[in-house]
């Protein structure tokens, strides 16, 4: 046999304890992301990887719950990103970006953002719901960073929560109704509604309209809100009798 | 020994099949509306019924599951009984008394309902979002006969099992918040929100804005919605730059 010309590399490359972590936690991710747990078998995740049944046990003993909650997390944190914007600009405009990074993610793990937040799941968990509950946390902090509320009162604070499960309906049914309207009309709605719900509030709760006029000051006629705003103009000017 | 004056009544009266059953399920529903399905046992039921445990099993041989699957069962049917309302008189002044209703049931069923809907209990099977489904369900349609529209179409409809859904998460953080604000203002913040709401997809769904159109002229001046656009007239001043 005559040497081959080029350096022999070797068919299968040992992969460290982290490097096969993160291949078997990927291709976890990957069958979570698009089907409900109940669908995914540890074999699934084995073929997906690449590798044997007993080596997926060996990086999970806990098996699939184990990996479902890893996946999870390691999906929550890709999230908890998405929600990162800069303090700059029309606050609408800020949230927009963000809507539209988070339909993404939506988009991107369809069947098993519905499994999750759908309920009923075998896979759900006391820990599955504390992940949940902590990304709505994090939505709802910095909502209200854009908001620029350090010390929001009890009425703020439940209307941005009450937006953020209002956002998590539409998701899902915008799943269900395999994504329709398309993602930007979604998220042109989704920013209308907190503008809505705000300007509600701000009519029973004093720190709700001082955040109003303060955002205000900060939009464009060309914004989101601008373009509401002209929008609502006829729609209540058959309101003039209740004035 | 003497006869007893008065004719012997005996101590334990024999109840009929359908007698006990039904107390059985009252003994459950009064554990289940006030603890997390985890913190109440079959002794529990057996003792507050008065009756031994064997005897629950001979009525439900599922055991706990099956007694919680009932009594969940019977507080959807009196929750879906809640939202019965004539079409008469403004809508908003029919909504207010349907969600007075909720409100008083949620008060009612306080830790169950959290339970329930804040999910990862163990008692949560496809049996039980059913039920939670189908009350949802049955919200919409009730909400779309008041609007008067038969024929919702998909923005509509996101719409109404949107504002379901915010309703709900109000209803926990209410729960959380030890019940503060006080239900007549939580109603009216409700109130508000679904009239924010039409107003803000009327912006940009034609049926919606038929819908607000044929609302407002059923409305009053002294109503919630008449009260809500005296109040958000200053808060929206500070939008005129956007017009």
């Amino acid at each position: 046999m005559t040497r081959a010309a080029t350096p022999a590399t070797p068919a299968y490359r040992r992969l460290s304890v982290e490097e096969r972590r993160t291949q078997l936690l990927t291709a976890a991710l990957s069958l979570f992301a698009h089907h409900a747990p109940e669908e995914v078998s540890l074999d699934d995740v084995a073929e997906a990887a690449g590798v044997s049944r007993p080596l997926v046990y060996r990086y999970f003993p806990g098996g699939k719950q184990q990996l479902y909650e890893a996946a999870l997390r390691s999906a929550a944190d890709r999230l908890e990103l998405c929600f990162a914007e800069p303090a700059d600009g029309p606050p609408t405009e800020r949230l927009a970006r963000v809507l539209d990074r988070y339909l993404r993610f939506v988009d991107e793990h369809d069947a098993g953002f519905s499994a999750l937040l759908q309920g009923g799941s075998v896979a759900e968990t006391s820990r599955t719901t504390a992940i949940v509950d902590e990304v709505r946390r994090a939505a709802a902090e910095q909502i209200l960073v854009h908001l620029d509320v350090p010390d929001p009162g009890p009425r703020l604070r439940m209307m941005v929560r009450t937006w953020i499960a209002a956002v998590e309906a539409a998701s899902l049914i915008w799943l269900d109704e395999d994504k329709c309207p398309p993602a930007a009309q979604l998220r042109g709605w989704l920013v209308d509604h907190l503008v809505a719900l705000l300007t509600a509030t701000a009519a029973t709760d004093a720190q709700t309209a001082r955040v109003v006029a303060a955002l205000l000051s900060l939009e464009t006629a060309e914004g989101p809100v601008g373009t509401l705003a002209r929008r609502v103009v006829p729609v209540v000017g058959g309101a003039a009798h209740l004035l």
